[in-house]
């Protein structure tokens, strides 16, 4: 896809392993974008990763980041849009999330990193990027949000803190950066998603097949990654007299966050 | 657009002016369903509208509808799924503002009438429609709201009471329909829509036109009804693996319903 | 309690069983007020409270009232501030709750009763006495919400559409009203109540025992209406500077509506 | 005020210079509670409020406390629990307000400071004192938020993010310790605060006064510092029963954070 200049369009994708973040990249680079993406780990995954994109016929680039680390991510948007292009969408995918931890189990060192990889990284990204956004008029940071960013719960201590501040930021950079013509856009993600790196991890593969097999597949109990790209690439084509700032997603069998199991009286 | 045993899909509009509803009509049309329309008076204005659809090629069939009287919702449903074909989305877009009206100047029938337009219409449209869909085990409910569903407001005591209503309605419909396949979406429409038979009745042809100049056009500062269809539609064509309950809808310089425009300390 | 002009205090409780708004009837007179108290039936029940209160040596009087009926509310109010005094507060604690319903087994007439209770007396009450209110320059108006009044759920498609509805007309008469004096406050109840004109009746008299025994007594697994009135009276004491619009109350060992107990990945 | 053993009940006051920390010393020490207070500096402001209370003939002692320091808040409760009592009740009552500022305005090291005021502070003190508290089945934090914890705004990057993140942490906190027997609770201050240390010093001595001419005095249109420390003291002291998880307080003239001032259509 090229702007108006000829130039091809770039999409930066922080947070893009074989979940949500790897689907956006290929959907996005299918339509036509540049797409730069970047994951935290696994030099192996990423450039295999980018191979295969290659081969079918996709322009992409990856790069290995860690989001707590300092200056590198202004360091990566400022080679952007110096050697690649103008970024027209950003798209924050971090995840933070540990599994259920008590309170005691949760060292003060993890709540930190925490709110490094859910909030300060974004903050971090916004800092740097918003305002040159602003300054061509347009410009879309989709941002990824979860159950735990509308409700803390046992366990979530860490998740909870970090992630409503994560949406609480994006509708503080919305107020200051939407009618400058940049669309700020929070997507909660409200269930299990069908992806190998976080939920496979969390599970072990033999638990998450199990899963798959009872919840997903036909059933359509798990999001899938590719389904949830469509929604981020429709959010960062609305014409601007018609933005979406928060939008839910969620398996059609999946109970949302708001509905207790508990019968009402 | 046709289903699996090759019969057009039919969707059903609710509230269908020369405003959202309208464009909902036409998009639906356009991507080839056959789309009944139905709007609560003005004959010569459904005619026309109807006109003007079919010369461009679309399949479409105009009602007039009151839905505040009696069985006439139920009967609509029943004659279309009977001859017409079978509801794979329905869509209802029945507005009950009456602007903004002090306690004392909102009399019990305006109260009660808000009430019948808001909730009861879409309740009704529930009964009737949603266990027909369950058993097929498919479709689509997408329900207009506004930002007086998410919070109540000085002179729209009449207004915010039925939109909060319609959309914990939503909510319930959607804990009982979702897992048997039918999808319940509420669109909450955040500002002001450029649509001549809601906003610009309200408001006299000559302030609307001032109103379009002064915020809309090129500024993209009120809602455009073909770029709401257009996330309508997208709504109506989501995977059931990945849902969504709720999206807002606002132009890019509105102020979303949650920002003051007092400044914070 | 007497004014400033000596006269005795006047509260006004619309629903007021052997539950919660019995126990804020008890509550307020026991601080000095008379206190008109109102129940939709159950004469008898009616008389004996009043009886019981007025040996304690409390100042009340009880109405059988059905808010559902024409004029009703109207003439009481009219008939307490002509007759007995300026009403200092008033408590609308009418419930509207008839159990888990599928969408199939709440008929048209159960879900507009619904509406009635719930929302529509709450506005008549409102109509006829804050501008009185305003007019003096003070009063309190307190309603009872519920878990169903923030969140939607399967069964509960009458009961949230009113109690949403009701929320969101308190918000809007706060916003009309809470400048020119008049406490609007609504009250969250999100949890089981020990109450056996409520959910004794909807148990039976064995398995509501039974409930208590497992969670209410020295567990305090249910919500004493003793101590709900605590707060109510609190309410209805802050001082202009310092109000309370919206506050929750539940047990200690409840989980509030917005905690699943599905675990979080 | 004496637990069932005769000794004192105590109560920790974190962030308390002449505002709301402040008030609430003063009215859980008139109680009859030693309250032990710590605010960040001011030895002197420290030593008079001291002497101050001392001479009303209550029993404290102030503390200069800087959350931000490591190992400052784990030293002192270890402190009173070991030489002074058990802690019945803590309050957070830390600030994290910068005023508003751009994104631009606002630095890294800011942002960070403000996580740390905000959440991390209390993340670390309900990390020390919760399990002890479970292990006795009682006791009270009661935390302060702000507007900015339920919504995002222009210039509140910083405050927004850390004040919904302490907001998400109490939320989970309540999740894990509720059934145990600590009351968390969550108080919502959604006004400006007659307060001289922090409103005061934000506007200077002369605008402060002017504000307090205006809005404040008879108006009561500024939160009053020692009715905000009445309804901590009643939530400190509800039944198990019948708990508050959160509450909002403003000045009945001031605008609610869900209200714009722009008119509805």
């Amino acid at each position: 896809m090229n702007d108006q200049s000829g130039e091809k369009k770039v999409c930066l994708v922080i947070g893009a392993g074989a979940g949500i973040g790897g689907a956006i990249t290929k959907k996005f680079a299918s339509a036509g974008y540049h797409v730069c993406f970047a994951r935290r780990s696994d030099r192996t995954g990423l450039t295999n990763m980018e191979k295969d994109l290659r081969t079918s016929g996709y322009s992409v680039s990856g790069h290995i980041l860690d989001v707590t680390k300092e200056d590198v991510i202004e360091e990566l948007i400022g080679e952007i849009e110096q050697k690649v292009g103008s970024i027209h969408t950003a798209v924050y995918n971090v995840g933070a999330q540990i599994g259920n931890r008590s309170l005691e189990d949760t060292k003060l060192k993890t709540f930190e990193l925490g709110w490094r990889l859910g909030t300060f990284g974004l903050y971090r990204l916004a800092k740097e990027l918003l305002p040159v956004m602003a300054a061509r008029g347009a410009g879309n940071l989709l941002v990824t949000g979860a159950t735990a960013s509308v409700r803390g719960n046992s366990g979530q201590h860490s998740h909870a803190a970090t992630m409503a501040s994560r949406r609480m930021l994006c509708q503080s950079l919305n107020a200051e950066f939407a009618e400058r013509g940049v669309h700020i856009c929070h997507i909660i993600i409200d269930g299990l998603v069908d992806a190998p790196d976080t939920l496979g991890k969390m599970l072990g593969p033999k638990q998450f097949e199990l899963l798959r097999q009872s919840k997903g597949y036909e059933k359509n109990g798990l999001l899938l990654p590719n389904h949830i790209a469509e929604t981020y690439y429709q959010l960062a084509h609305q014409h601007p007299s018609t933005w979406t700032f928060e939008t839910d997603l969620r398996p059609h069998s999946a109970v949302p966050w708001w509905n207790h199991i508990t019968r009402d009286f």
